[in-house]
């Protein structure tokens, strides 16, 4: 323990709060499982180790690059600070600081890690490995972190306690945990990249009617869409980021009580979206379609994420009701227009990202938002949602938050897809996918069952013992 | 901070409780994943997407009814507060209280989604999912939340510490995480429905010789039962919701002992049922049956639920032993009576559950008791377990609890599914389920490995190409 | 609340200590989950429930062992306490007293689990079920505590802060969680192992040549590093036990700051290996690939294990680069060597592992070694590493314990796989290799998916109906 009372009360608010972090972003670290495991079942099963080691190479590539220069540019408000870009805490210099910490660094890194995530799910299938390593470095270490700094800097420019001056609209945009900084990003990016690429082979036949293309294995979607739900809880309620902070203006509450209602309209968004997709669906196709209302479900996390903080659990449900729409909406367009997105990314993480933005420039709760920007002072009083009577304020700045993102990443990643695409980089030639990109760049197939099957019926005279295995099976180390 | 030590105190509890109950839920919660992991594991593949589905279900409705009035029923204790029902707190309306917050709601919610899944194991492979919506949506909504208010909330009749007067026999039932409230609960209405639909097709032969049914993948049931593990982690000593509470009555004591020591109790309990399981099966069948060492310490887990924080760690040794034995003797049993319960769910968490209350008041120490049930307060004495010489009152308790949750959920769930089976909606016809309910249902095959077998034979002319494959996939998106 | 406020501070103290502490070991937990996906997707089909089985029991078997006699080994620093092997708490007999409490036994618990996990991935596909479950409790009730006391234990001769007199060369083994404690243990007895047991059949053909023996499954290898890696965030920041010790040396910093950069330099470690196998081995074999990079990954981990909590993130980089090197070096001598280990167990935990020791002994910080061993008490001065101008005594340290390890392993593991092997305990037949360990030893193959596959082809006449299938499903239990 330290020397003084004062000492001992700071150590352990910086205990409980760091443990509150720390443990947050451990869960966020979760999603990129769920990623991997998400994208693994959507896809062929002759690219599924492509895709996962698209998400392992998002984490080991996002680690190095936001280690050295991505925290920097979203967080590193020094003595150049500005709202556009921060250029301090390269490679943790100065890092803890006042204000932030290696916890801090730890929970932002988490949520880095899984934009480049949201978007390998759109080019899934078709893009080479070289091109994706070049593009998850960009997003993760220079495109996302700007968009990290616009909003969740206090120096950037969309910042709602902005310090530069005052916040935009008088209100600055609302995005708790990410709807727009995270998952709309994603989405962007990952719709420039499909266009670019264009339909896999066969997704339309000749009369450009769509050609189901399943997934390999719906136990892995279900499994990465829980394990996704699961990080979602570090992913929102952590985005308070410090729980030990009292509100004056409510008797016995604080960011614990923030944090806790945050997960239940994280629940609940996700729950209605859910729901909502399966009769949906039912109606549409005639079945119960498990896979959709893992997508419905995942929409209803993604566009509750901005507000998740500053609603009342009845609007979580609202958002997520309109969710679930605006997934099936966007899915059907796609059809219509032949765009073909392997893990409907753009339509889901760009499309319900982008609604509940707005979602939240009209349900914020004005009590809730000036305990979540404002530590619940007394008589503090903030723009909040519309048909709350907020006014238009925070409306749009949440739209002019829709429209940088979209302007950014589209300027950004754009180009660069259509670069490496004329450079002949980005897409793979049509016969490795054909053949699938695991055996054709990753040396052999995630599924190996020779021996099994070999070892259950007779062996006819001439093949080969097990062991002495053969033609298909590539050498792993020789 | 906020202004005067008293509060700053008081938000420093109130952090620190949160944090502890949210991460339990989030454990809690992940046993949701760990029970679909399970389950789709231990049915045939052609079912596999039909199991995960209703567990996706259970979360997603199971959020909505309990929302909007499971917890009401559950731990309303308004001004029309009863013994059987709670009656306020409808949609979350008036939390937080005094006594309830959105954690407890959040870690309440988690317990109440995995009730379903339980009794989803029993009904496998063989349920018209529209039956299993209305199913699933009144055993989270109703039938639960009921037990869960005689047990766990003040004014309920079975509670331990009841406010409405003397506690049952001076005691109380100790379900401390709900070998009752939980297992029991799901496992008689897991009993109920699978004993409605009878076997699966096939299940015992003309001579009523059980026909083995192989689950398609150990490897997910060994999944689940891991996460299933993790998730007790938040179940049991989770279930002491505020880890900051000293215990006067043992210096440096508080229950954070009490839920380090449930941890300890809940691991012993489990790996005692495991092992005996495994030289048991190993006496009996002749092999290391590992799909059963996975079943046995479920049943060890399920066992300790109830008296976990009230025994020592040697008591729970002997709950995990006994809990083997009355697994094996009652899927013995289960096999002699044709039976068919795909999970073992009733035999497992409904065996062992009753176990589990009747476990408690043979071992629970008293000082122990007093520490879970009286905030260890020096001076009060509590009724405690018979072989440590503390009278008949509780396991007197115990029992009633036992009979009665057997009875209430019998008198819902037995005629809920007897009228839904004489409407022919609760039984799919039988070519539905030999063809599989995922392709009558949920339109198409868990897995498809057509695309990474085509591409590794040779491809015969006037075969299809690889994208416009055909005949069994079934039209997704289109 | 408590009755003093010295006593309620302590109680704040012992509650967030405990929740740190607790769910790091739940997070440790799931490296279990994660060592039996990784061992079951390297494997090939056949043996994958024998692997899982093994984790399972390594689980099941080290609660009880570790509960009843290992913790004692390890931690009993009683009246008999001394430098070689613990004598008390036996059965938890005596805890909770002053210096450890159940938490403390969960944590340990975790990681005693573990190692036996490591060494199963070595002697993987060859090995009898009976022997394994010998070795498994010797390793995890004796081999290991044995060496954990030497280190971790205040009394043992290893230990940094040694109660029992002054440290080995004033300085003691910096071996933070465990690169030599847990990981080389793990690895040298897996070495052994393998090489008593040999390659299996047909690993290596008539001219010495490596045949490859791919797993079965890719996507279980990228769920279990995934898991791992989320495992390690409790292994590595959880081992400072309490997060709230401040640090008088530095301003405002704590263990909370030394837990969240311990993190930081985890993932920057093994990012930096994984990054590094990804291009190296793009180089060697000339394709992306997955698998080994997930094991660099892991290898990273393992490395930067002993040094996590001392060193600066750019020298965890440092760190992850040669383990990679490291890692790839010993797996291209063990095919020349014609040594074979499923898991490259003994090359990852091992050879990493050993590296890893070596490496704090590099690159240790005074202030961090200060703050990790001597809660940054002003004016303390301890050895760091060589190349920060830290002397060669904290070097001289940590080879002491590498070779301490390697020889007490040697000389306990050694004989008892050789005294297996003789009495033809050990390995098994080949027979029953080549046709699997989960058909000769535990019922059945992991996977069934015949119904899947007979529902969608055309039935022939005489072929057994879905449900009473039957040639190569053996009786489950009839």
């Amino acid at each position: 323990m330290a020397t003084s009372a004062g000492t001992w009360e700071t150590s352990v608010a910086d205990s409980i709060n760091t443990i509150y972090l720390l443990f947050s972003a451990y869960l966020v670290f979760v999603m990129q499982l769920g990623f991997a495991m998400l994208c693994a079942g959507s896809v062929r099963a002759k690219n599924a180790m492509n895709i996962m080691l698209t998400n392992v190479v998002d984490a080991v590539v996002g680690t190095l690059s936001y280690y050295l220069f991505g925290f920097a540019f979203a967080f590193g408000d020094g003595a150049g600070s500005n709202p556009f870009i921060g250029t301090s805490f390269f490679a943790l210099g100065g890092i803890p600081d006042a204000a932030y910490d290696y916890a801090y660094f730890m929970y932002q890194w988490a949520f880095a890690i899984a934009v480049a995530g949201i978007t390998s799910g759109s080019i899934a299938e078709r893009t080479q490995f070289g091109a994706y390593l070049v593009f998850s470095f960009l997003l993760t270490g220079f495109v996302y972190p700007v968009v990290a700094h616009w909003v969740w800097s206090p120096a950037g420019w969309l910042n709602p306690g902005s310090s530069g001056g005052d916040p935009l609209f008088g209100s600055g945009a609302i995005d708790f945990a990410g709807s727009g900084v995270v998952h709309l990003v994603g989405g962007v990016a990952g719709l420039w990249g499909a266009l670019v690429e264009g339909p896999r082979v066969g997704r339309f036949d000749a009369f450009g009617k769509p050609v189901p293309m399943r997934g390999h294995n719906a136990t892995l979607v279900v499994l990465g869409t829980f394990l996704l739900w699961f990080g979602w809880f570090g992913f929102n309620p952590g985005s308070f980021d410090r729980i030990l902070v009292a509100y004056p203006d409510a008797p016995a509450q604080g960011n614990w009580t923030g944090a806790s209602r945050t997960a239940v309209t994280t629940a609940i968004a996700g729950s209605a979206a859910g729901l909502a997709t399966l009769f949906a669906r039912r109606a549409i196709v005639g079945h119960w379609d498990a896979l959709e209302v893992c997508n419905g479900l995942l929409g209803g996390f993604v566009a509750i994420t901005s507000g998740c903080a500053v609603v009342e659990p009845w609007a979580a449900a609202v958002c997520g009701l309109v969710a679930a729409g605006v997934l099936l909406g966007l899915n059907e367009a796609a059809l219509r227009l032949r765009y073909d997105d392997p893990l409907e990314a753009a339509q889901l993480h760009g499309g319900c990202g982008a609604w509940g933005l707005l979602f939240t420039g009209l349900f914020a709760k004005e009590e809730l938002v000036v305990q979540a920007y404002a530590k619940g002072e007394v008589g503090v009083r903030r723009p909040f949602g519309v048909l709350m009577g907020g006014g238009w304020e925070l409306l749009a700045a949440q739209a002019a938050e829709l429209a940088a993102i979209v302007a950014w990443v589209s300027v950004t990643m754009g180009p660069l897809f259509y670069v490496l695409h004329r450079l002949r980089l980005l897409r793979t030639p049509v016969n490795e996918e054909l053949t699938g990109l695991d055996i054709s760049s990753h040396g052999g197939y995630a599924y190996a069952d020779h021996d099994y099957e070999e070892d259950r019926r007779p062996r006819r005279r001439g093949q080969p013992l097990p062991g002495s295995n053969g033609d298909y099976t590539r050498l792993q180390d020789g």
